[in-house]
């Protein structure tokens, strides 16, 4: 009758003791509501799959030419007809209008800026507090985590799991943000500044990081038989109210997420012997959940 | 006719010219023979699933007393009829039989000793050259990435995408190791030093990381229905020779591995514009590769 576990206390919100610390999952879920930051409907992308729906959020405050970008190919219609063509494992997924001469919507910028970084003023970083190895420093700027240089005065948003970019050519293409990966195993931190990086995957990642990996070099799909069609892409704020999703995001500036991190970095919970003392920053998922009913 | 790459440096192998530098799937690809270094048969477990096979390296220098346990239970047949019932997206795939009272094979220690880090000596530790946030230092011990603390003189197995761990209880069980999983997300390294690691996924990882999510708590399947049945896990030495997967790992300590960690530290590749300057343990996966007909 054993059940080994390997618990994940990411979901364990037992009822602890008092003097226990608490879990990440529990000061989550104890957060105050002016820890948490609705997400506008402008910044969410609704994929329609037939497997349901995948939620992106996006970050404007870093790559404001592709989201600008990403908002208008939404609003043309220019992914109706697309799909799925690449899965790599350990890798990314990665979906579009591949290969093909689908003549852009109106506002959509062709060659977009290299928004690959942006200055560091105006962030307010909140420090992620040990070392990282892809840049001086790392944190996390208005729900978002970062990698930064307080000497070149830049912040760059850091491909972590579930973190969405933009597929482009060798450089200087940067891409339009038509052709979009999501990551979906270990974080590819090396792709930092190389890209644009326009958001993350905030539900239903699953319908991406479960898909049959490609067989062909860098898991393209074999034929075009394999792509996954995709039903539909808008903005939240397209979708009628009563059916338009609504998340908020953790402040990663509140003392409740402080508290997160830092149950993050030590892990105390009944399952841990030996708590890290450290962690990485893509290991510090933001916390981002359905708008409660008010 | 776009096509846009999102390129994998893995699989560019590309013709360069010679004054560029090697990528690392370059340097790996003219690997001398030398660099490379066979792995046991007694060291690889055979996983049938209906999808095919996936084959773990197993590590006895870091889990001594499991890994003899996992050969044993192999050899009694332990896993005929067990299944994969564990699927968390971006953590974990675990099989086995789990809640079952099925009787250990002979030979099988019921509470091995908690196998989590092994003394330093004679490891002989080839350096990251990076910081790490798990351990005082990381690097690569005869082919596995290891956390390390040269004060206390111990050194660990890390929890990278692809290792294979034993579920157990909360301490102080340890598991026997008929409970496996394997990593299929961002490095849990939290968990270093709080498991014993005993190996890795080297084929047929996209069998266990494309499984549907497992929806229940944990992501443990619903019901028993969705669990995927393994036909069968033998260990290479048990299979006819001329059936019998060979694999060969590169040696940590040789100048080609070395070439190969400065070049995942420094991509130049031409998609490339920004070397990152630095790597995390996890984002260094050790070569290895099905050994050459001679």
């Amino acid at each position: 009758m054993r059940k080994l576990l390997l618990v994940s206390s990411a979901l364990l919100v037992a009822a602890a003791p008092q003097e226990k610390p608490k879990t990440p999952s529990e000061i989550v879920a104890q957060a105050p509501a002016g820890a948490w930051r609705d997400i506008p409907a402008d910044d969410l992308l609704v994929i329609e799959l037939r497997t349901g729906r995948v939620v992106i959020q996006l970050a404007p405050i870093f790559a404001p030419v592709h989201v600008a970008n990403i908002r208008a190919l939404a609003q043309g219609g220019w992914w109706s007809g697309s799909a799925i063509y690449r899965v790599q494992d350990n890798y990314v997924v990665q979906w579009g209008n591949n290969e093909s001469d689908k003549p852009l919507p109106k506002g959509v910028v062709a060659k977009p800026p290299a928004e690959y970084h942006r200055s560091l003023k105006g962030l307010g970083v909140t420090p992620l507090g040990y070392p990282d190895d892809y840049a001086p420093r790392a944190g996390f700027a208005s729900g978002w985590p970062v990698g930064y240089d307080p000497k070149a005065g830049t912040a760059n948003l850091a491909h972590c799991y579930g973190y969405v970019g933009v597929g482009r050519d060798l450089s200087p293409d940067t891409g339009t943000g038509g052709e979009l990966y999501a990551v979906i195993g270990h974080a590819p931190r090396h792709l930092d500044r190389n890209i644009a990086v326009v958001g993350r995957v905030i539900e239903g990642i699953e319908r991406l990081s479960a898909l049959p990996r490609g067989t062909e070099a860098l898991g393209f799909y074999k034929d075009e038989s394999q792509n996954v069609p995709i039903a539909s892409v808008l903005l939240a704020s397209e979708i009628p109210a009563q059916s338009r999703p609504e998340f908020q995001v953790m402040e990663t500036a509140s003392t409740t997420f402080a508290s997160y991190l830092r149950a993050r970095a030590n892990r105390k919970d009944d399952f841990f012997i030996r708590p890290a003392g450290g962690v990485d920053l893509c290991n510090v998922q933001v916390p981002v959940r359905r708008k409660p009913a008010s």
